[in-house]
């Protein structure tokens, strides 16, 4: 057969199972499903775009991939920043949008149980009008899907209380390469029977399996929290001020920095008016009963590391604006030049005043603008190179910075990524953190659950 | 070569690198390392017990015992409950214990970086003396080590608040079954390069590699903590009294239950006079700014779902006691008959009272005195099954109801095991909770870690 009958055939075997309207074959429409939103990462033509509405659609898609040795590329709402979600040549771009229900919220078991097409905000909604509170908030929980957030192990601004996506999912259903559903873990506070597969699966940017239900644990609904914004005359005095607030055992609900460049990038996008003057802002949040006695006692701690400026949001809307400048900060630094590099190294805590004087001496080796925002309660930075894309001097020098900010991370004792994941834009960048042993069982387990390798080939390693 | 001989050229290839003092032949030393603390288990007589106190050692244990296919049994303290670390006929049994250095406490990264033989208590001390906590507590932490706590997943009291030693391992060092060093994780708060091996090797009971070295998560040291008492004329209503403790949005540090059994056998054991008319004795506590408060708040509900009577511990003093009772309840019921099965099935909170009244039904049904005492924020109970073990009939009603009690914890969409884990007690019912296809995973996992299945042979599957 060639590529042509291959494809009818492809084609005639899903729709033999699945709706029409879970099937897009139109090329025009199938291109737009080809990249999630990292930049420069290389992305295939997929042959059909499918969105199956139920488990056994989906299985009947990965009977289908495995009997016609066809690559399936899982996606979510493509929000990803990796390239992870992005297409290969003649593959079926499964997409799990229309899988979005929420199955079950319980405030007793304190655990939701939903589709992986259902939007992160979605859900957050629905549980907090329970009394619940589902923490992972990656900046795009508008807009990506709980699967998203499973299969890149997504973080947010709430980890440095709450923790990452990982430690939210409890059980999963999911669709095996060859078309058989298995379950995982449990829908219970605790559980050790057997290796934990559940975590396997967080992460594993659909390698291993398609996720079609999780069991997610929740938390109950926290006070609203007070915010706080610190300026620095220098990086290195926002991370001290970093380190003397966890060393002092508080636990902000969110300890983030944004860099000079980074305000002046949020200020020329929104007019928010944010002090322009700083070297670093600095912002910290307390959802504890009496967030202001917390937000003060870090305000002192702030203060003794050298900040020029303290101030303590008056109310729960001050508070909210200065959340929307951090996240919109990613947004607001793409606007600087016409084209920007994602990195989303982190480091240990004690080393984040390092890894930040370090990417500015990168910054200024190869000439360019790096913005940094950076959960920095957390060590993990986001530089986000910027650079002329029509210059391929500038771009050849912004791939060599990104690159180097990684090196500078590992040495740091770091990793190469936080939250975003590895994907096809740091697959290179995954033995050097890992090492030949670690690579080694790495592609081991992915051959135990994949052995065909069709599985969102290409991604990872 | 015949048994004997080659025994003499596995003692003599361990020799040539181990000092004289990390190894022990005599049978009699040797027969005293084959069992942990389960009852009711097989195990073997091991050929060579080893005590290694470097990883260059760990390693070259292993890579005798691949170049001469022995099998190889880690042990901690032997304190567990599964018969995980068993021994098997012929084994190299390698014990940790002299591998117990706290390497380095850091309060900045809130992170610990330990050997495996390094005891609960004695790091849970370490890290308190520098205003940090490392939460996970089973009963046994005077004497487990971490490496034990890692290979089972521990639990313990903190759970409900704190969560489980799964989610304090950021990073391992780990010794595989042909001697390579494997490094998984890492030592910040996030990272997501690659499937997550770290957590992999979390419960994996031994039989995937020798963890060597671990960095641990630590928090930031909380409040003492003030506990109450409260009592119950059934079990269904200490239950009510948690479903409405954990609907309302509490977060006690933790949450226990005593059943009348349990109660009995404390104040036979230690005349510490609890109330002895109750059915079902709750502790509830809370580590928070306020505990009184939430204690107050805890009472009132407890009151609402029929409690006879709520007492708040007046001092730590008091608080202190009541853990100790809690602590000590496997202990007693150990007391009551010659012999105990102890179980470990973990249910949805909302179905804990279904798991009790069915226990309660099963000992009626056997004829047999079956304990409970509970986890029960976490659903988490221990039904201890107290026998006479000369008695054959007996012991045959005690094994069948111990059975009866994990069919009830599956059919109420449980697990077999909240924390004590499989090891060889409940290795038959492992593929009852996971299924065909779980259970093949399982088996490719380990063969991908373990393909000559040296370590820990006969246990999990």
């Amino acid at each position: 057969m060639d590529d042509l009958d291959s494809q009818d055939d492809l084609v005639v075997r899903l729709r033999s199972v699945l709706p029409a309207e879970a099937l897009i074959t139109d090329p025009d429409i199938t291109a737009s499903y080809a990249n999630d939103m990292a930049s420069f990462c290389e992305a295939g033509t997929p042959a059909v775009v499918v969105l199956p509405r139920t488990v056994e659609q989906v299985q009947h898609v990965m009977r289908t991939a495995t009997a016609l040795r066809v690559p399936v590329v899982p996606q979510g709402a493509r929000t990803g920043l990796s390239g992870a979600a992005n297409a290969s040549d003649g593959c079926i771009v499964l997409s799990l949008t229309k899988m979005d229900r929420i199955l079950e919220i319980s405030p007793v078991d304190r655990i939701a149980v939903v589709e992986p097409g259902v939007v992160n905000a979605t859900l957050s909604r629905a549980v907090g009008e329970q009394g619940l509170y589902y923490p992972p908030d990656p900046s795009s929980w508008e807009m990506c899907t709980i699967g998203g957030n499973i299969g890149t192990a997504s973080g947010g601004l709430c980890c440095v209380k709450y923790g990452v996506t990982a430690e939210y999912v409890l059980g999963l259903d999911v669709v095996l390469a060859d078309g058989r559903l298995l379950t995982t873990g449990r829908r219970t506070a605790k559980g050790v029977a057997g290796y934990d597969l559940t975590r396997l699966f967080v992460g594993s940017e659909g390698s291993l399996g398609i996720v079609v239900k999780a069991v997610l644990a929740l938390r109950p609904k926290p006070p609203q929290q007070l915010v706080l914004a610190a300026e620095f005359a220098s990086t290195a005095a926002a991370c001290d001020a970093v380190c003397r607030i966890m060393e002092r055992g508080h636990t902000p609900s969110l300890l983030e920095l944004m860099d000079r460049t980074t305000v002046h990038a949020v200020n020329a996008l929104t007019n928010m008016g944010l002090p322009d003057t700083t070297e670093a802002l600095l912002l910290a949040a307390f959802d504890t009963p009496d967030p202001a006695a917390d937000l003060a006692a870090v305000g002192e701690l702030c203060t003794a590391a050298g900040a020029t400026e303290v101030v303590p949001a008056e109310d729960a809307a001050e508070s909210e604006m200065l959340l929307q400048a951090r996240r919109l900060s990613l947004t607001a630094l793409e606007t600087v030049k016409s084209a920007t590099m994602i990195d989303d190294v982190c480091v240990p805590r004690t080393r984040l005043a390092a890894m930040l004087d370090g990417t500015a001496a990168i910054a200024e080796k190869y000439g360019l603008t790096i913005g940094v925002c950076a959960h920095a309660g957390d060590g993990n930075t986001h530089p986000v190179v910027c650079f002329d894309q029509t210059d391929p001097d500038e771009s050849r020098r912004a791939r060599e910075s990104f690159d180097e900010i990684m090196a500078l991370g590992l040495e740091l004792g770091g990793t190469i990524t936080g939250e975003h994941g590895v994907g096809v834009l740091k697959k290179e960048w995954l033995s050097r953190e890992l090492g030949p042993v670690g690579m080694e069982l790495q592609r081991g387990i992915k051959r135990t659950f994949d052995p065909l390798g069709l599985l969102n080939p290409g991604k990872l390693f």
